[in-house]
């Protein structure tokens, strides 16, 4: 999507230099600084500090963290390595092995002087899949967004809600959830999105940038608010993203994704997910029993980034010195509390057989 | 109750140079500052600018604003235009409308050369009475903990959430969601208290300092996390306090203490609500439909203050320029979510019925 006009993936090939280049996502949206990243370490910093975040892109860039394993040294012992460092990053996430799974099972049949550009050409594919699967996930929301215009007077906004940023910066391009508001934006439906703040790390602010550089109106609110609004009518579907589903379509995504769907359910509003296939994980049934749930570090809850007074980044602590904080980065939303899936096969129910009758082949191999 | 082992009230009356004194909470958790409230303005300020913030507190402090206009001017005018000043302070929290009705109500009929002096008085009584109402609540809730903790196996905390600062620094002691706590944990009872955020303005971070000053322990969170850790068995009760309840059970309080309603019915956790009986709008039937929600400032959302990286105040922009915020400040959970309220005369169902027969004389009063 653009920034200021000019058209931008939230990662890319320097193909003179032979690095990968990426929007350092810990300076937005303040910042806009590119950064190299060069080595494995490099990558793998670059995901555990969310300089990149979002289940999509962090799947496309550990392709390219392979990539440059494969660069240094094409053996299986240096695959392996790489495969470990770099699943290692973030736990609950499921891209990321589905990405360097995808990579091993391509690579590993290769002759190792094949290794370095087959592995190259791969994370590009996978780059790539991911912007058409987002455009067309994009394409099926914004079938709902049409029908919840159809049934307002002319003019009149359809209200979104949205909760952390599943945005085109936490994919290649066009985003999950985001990608039926630009789509609809850009058709001429007259939009108005809820961003949820997304604490701790207030990846609201991001989609805020996002929605703003776009031109799509938006209002900022605490995570809060959500439940208010809903009860006075002023949320007509809420779309998120998800990090990683469960065959039978439990949602596990952002902390505090869950109080928003009960807050949906409970006030008739429609909670739908918005995901790249690449985002389910056919191995798990019972999302909340299942999946492991990153806790990150205390003083995420306890200090806030911003822009200070003098205009650079600053950090404030918010609490007593010494407060402890309780950080788990996802929750689960129960399949029960999902209105509908929005894959970039079409939409389906929340349920084992809506999601198997959309990806059968993907299905079968597990089951 | 005690900083750094002195106790403290958060408002006294200074007989010496005839002014109030309040804990600047604006401040708080990073510095304790003192501030003397003058003037009629000066009251007005301090409510408005959530210097003294809390629903019993704002009561007690407009009491103390009528005593000060009195001393200046003890006319019919004077009162009103007390009254009208103080009211508009704040439009959501009842305990305002309370204690200046009350205050009108009293000092009415006497000659005006008598009115300093019982207004002076009746702040004083208001004030008092707080405290005890307080003590109250306290000793009702622990029979709510001392259950749970009997369940228990030795030694294991009982694990509370709380949204927001209910706590003695919101009332002029004690508190009321944190009462219960303070006399369990005075009474050897091990105690948990997931502490939340409470975002916009970070409250949590009062209760935080509270707590720890007090020797409880407690995790501080975001307000994101607590549906997580109900859906995981963390958390064996919720005990919040509310600005305005309606004569049916109807709960007005910090935005965002309907989502956490709605994980505790989800999970099955016992929701209580704490609250003093000048609490209680026993004119006002459904919240959701009649309490005026106040909308605070966008900039609550979108700027947040701490303590700066060189110790003293600061403040960080999160969002981009010019991202629009909404900053709905209270939200209204139905009654049929409350497993009950703990007022000063007991516990009793959220129901027309269960508040009636507490306070009959009230109830009756207005039916």
């Amino acid at each position: 999507m653009k920034i200021e006009g000019q058209h931008y993936r939230s990662l890319w090939w320097n193909a003179g230099e032979a690095v990968l280049e990426i929007i350092d996502q810990r300076w937005l949206p303040h910042d806009l600084r590119i950064q190299p990243v060069r080595t494995l370490a490099d990558f793998s910093d670059a995901i555990v500090e969310m300089r990149v975040r979002g289940a999509p892109l962090i799947g496309a860039t550990a392709a390219y963290g392979m990539a440059r394993a494969m660069a240094d040294d094409p053996s299986d012992a240096s695959m392996d390595t790489a495969r470990d460092v770099l699943n290692r990053t973030r736990p609950t996430a499921i891209n990321l092995r589905w990405a360097l799974d995808r990579c091993r099972t391509a690579l590993r049949p290769l002759p190792e002087a094949n290794r370095a550009a087959a592995s190259l050409a791969l994370a590009h594919a996978i780059a790539d899949e991911d912007v058409e699967i987002n455009r067309r996930i994009g394409e099926h929301g914004l079938t709902l967004i049409r029908e919840i215009a159809a049934r307002k007077p002319a003019g009149e906004p359809v209200r979104l809600l949205t909760h952390c940023n599943a945005g085109w910066i936490a994919t290649v391009d066009w985003g999950t959830a985001t990608s039926p508001m630009y789509q609809a934006h850009d058709e001429g439906i007259p939009l108005h999105v809820w961003v949820d703040e997304t604490r701790p790390r207030n990846q609201g602010a991001l989609t805020a940038w996002e929605l703003g550089s776009h031109g799509v109106p938006h209002t900022y609110i605490t995570d809060n608010a959500g439940g208010h609004l809903m009860q006075h009518g002023l949320v007509d579907m809420v779309i998120t993203g998800t990090d990683r589903t469960t065959r039978r379509g439990d949602v596990c995504n952002k902390i505090g994704t869950y109080l928003k769907a009960l807050a949906a359910r409970d006030n008739g509003v429609p909670f739908y997910v918005a995901l790249p296939s690449p985002t389910i994980d056919w191995t798990v049934e019972n999302g909340v029993d299942e999946i492991p749930i990153e806790e990150r570090s205390a003083r995420e809850t306890t200090h806030i980034q911003g822009r200070g007074e003098g205009g650079g980044i600053a950090t404030v602590q918010v609490t007593p010195d010494g407060t402890p904080g309780g950080n788990p980065a996802f929750d689960v939303t129960p399949n029960r509390l999902v209105t509908g899936l929005i894959t970039e096969r079409g939409i389906c129910p929340a349920t084992p057989e809506g999601l198997a009758a959309l990806f059968p082949e993907m299905a079968r191999e597990v089951g």
